[in-house]
């Protein structure tokens, strides 16, 4: 099943997607609690003239850095080497719920930065709770997945790097982080084999494949959830695919650039570039 | 005026605390929620039986590198030098906000370390909504202050550091970030001179002032505030003031061990330290 949130003028709703179809499910509050509660669908109503929201408010964000094919490529450019320690922790940043926004959106362009760059990823959504979870059980606490676009000011990026607390305000902003279009339950897809593809105004600018990620989604959940519990709701990303992001080719987005995200069997997440915002006092 | 969360047996409350006596302040919801009202205090009934607890979930935690002091003790020991980045931004990592607990609850001790240590920092609570917020302004936005033990797990954050995320399972776990005891409104003190000392069984290890921050809390809010719009109940920590840790000492926490964090004008901060957990299967 693919669920999303939509908005058809009574404020944001969870339903039920069936190709372009979207059914309102009959539940009250938003789909963290919806997943809290066991996706329980009540009803089927058909809804008409729905925009689609970000499919949730994640509880958290945690961004993984699964895929070495974009880490060579990206390290490469920033004339870095992978370290050792990559290939034996699961390492993560996290984001900030606040900033997340959905499908069709405008992306903001902050007006400190010159390099605004997308990046490709596949995100698996955590549907009960557990601690301490052992890697052959962890797939069993996924309640589904979505694209995640994980808009990065590489310029800003290169500065904060050096500091050793992961990325600041190269990933917090207002819109900086993109989730959608829908979320696909876990019965539905196998997150070890899904065809990823960017799309800049309809160019490929980058192509993979989520069987190419070294540390997998059961890896994530076994490291995070050492000493600590997982609640639904909680977003885990794979980072970036390889050629998922601008940066691995040196090609840059302009204002008004249409990106577009696909993954197979999820479908295409899709945003334009907003215009540069001016500094304050400018 | 100071304010807590307390538990009296009805679950959680807002109270305000005079001395050692709370008032119960007659508010419905979270303290999250009373920022957002305008800290209301429709009541003050005394209270008795109470146990303190975290005085907030916060919306969100940025954990700030403010003292150079800090840095200076704790890259010498990791054998690293200070970024010239670390001068000219301020930047910080993210927390987990569902990992807080509050005074005199147990900190837990993770079977992944042997390595746990505190850190003395100072917090700052954010109390109204802004964006592109100028340094000038900042102080403005700041609802009141409160203590943050960011336990730290020494031999996980050198594995993790290379990767290049920030601190994952290092500063993450279930109780790894304490708050409290109370929150002091920003009209009590002044953040840029407070005495902040740690004792560890009633032993001082360390002592520093606020007015060493090179980075201020203005500072931080005019950083973090770009593009992106600060909410009610977001928490900012100023970092590990100068030998606020054990790992500048290297003096290192035992089972058992009581660490009290005092910042003049808020209280003390006191928790004492688990059992180390057991391995699953072990």
């Amino acid at each position: 099943m693919k669920f999303v949130t939509y908005d058809a003028g009574q404020g944001p709703r969870v339903g039920l997607l069936e190709g372009e179809q979207i059914f309102d499910v009959g539940f009250t509050g938003d789909m963290v609690a919806f997943i809290e509660a066991g996706a329980p669908i009540a009803r089927r109503e058909p809804v008409s003239g729905a925009r689609l929201l970000a499919p949730l408010r994640p509880r958290s964000l945690r961004d993984f850095l699964a895929f070495e094919g974009h880490l060579k490529n990206a390290m490469g450019r920033l004339g870095r080497p992978i370290a050792p320690e990559w290939y034996t922790v699961p390492a993560y940043y996290k984001g900030l719920p606040d900033t997340v926004i959905g499908p069709e959106e405008e992306i903001p362009w902050p007006a400190y930065t010159e390099r605004l760059d997308h990046e490709l990823e596949l995100a698996a959504i955590i549907g009960r709770r557990g601690k301490d979870i052992p890697k052959e059980e962890a797939m069993h606490y996924i309640f589904g997945y979505t694209i995640w676009n994980d808009v990065s000011a590489r310029d800003v990026q290169t500065r904060e790097l050096p500091v050793n607390m992961g990325p600041c305000k190269a990933k917090d902003w207002d819109g900086s982080n993109v989730l959608g279009p829908c979320i696909v339950t876990a019965d539905e897809i196998d997150p070890g084999n899904l065809r990823m593809v960017v799309r800049v105004n309809g160019e490929v600018w980058g192509e993979d494949n989520s069987g190419h990620m070294h540390h997998t989604f059961a890896d994530m959940i076994a490291y995070a959830s050492q000493a600590q519990t997982l609640y639904p709701g909680e977003v885990f990303g794979s980072g970036t695919a390889a050629g998922g992001s601008g940066l691995e080719l040196d090609r840059w987005l302009r204002e008004g650039d249409v990106v577009e995200l696909e993954i197979e069997g999820i479908g295409v997440l899709r945003n334009r570039i907003g215009k540069k915002q001016q500094k304050r006092g400018a």
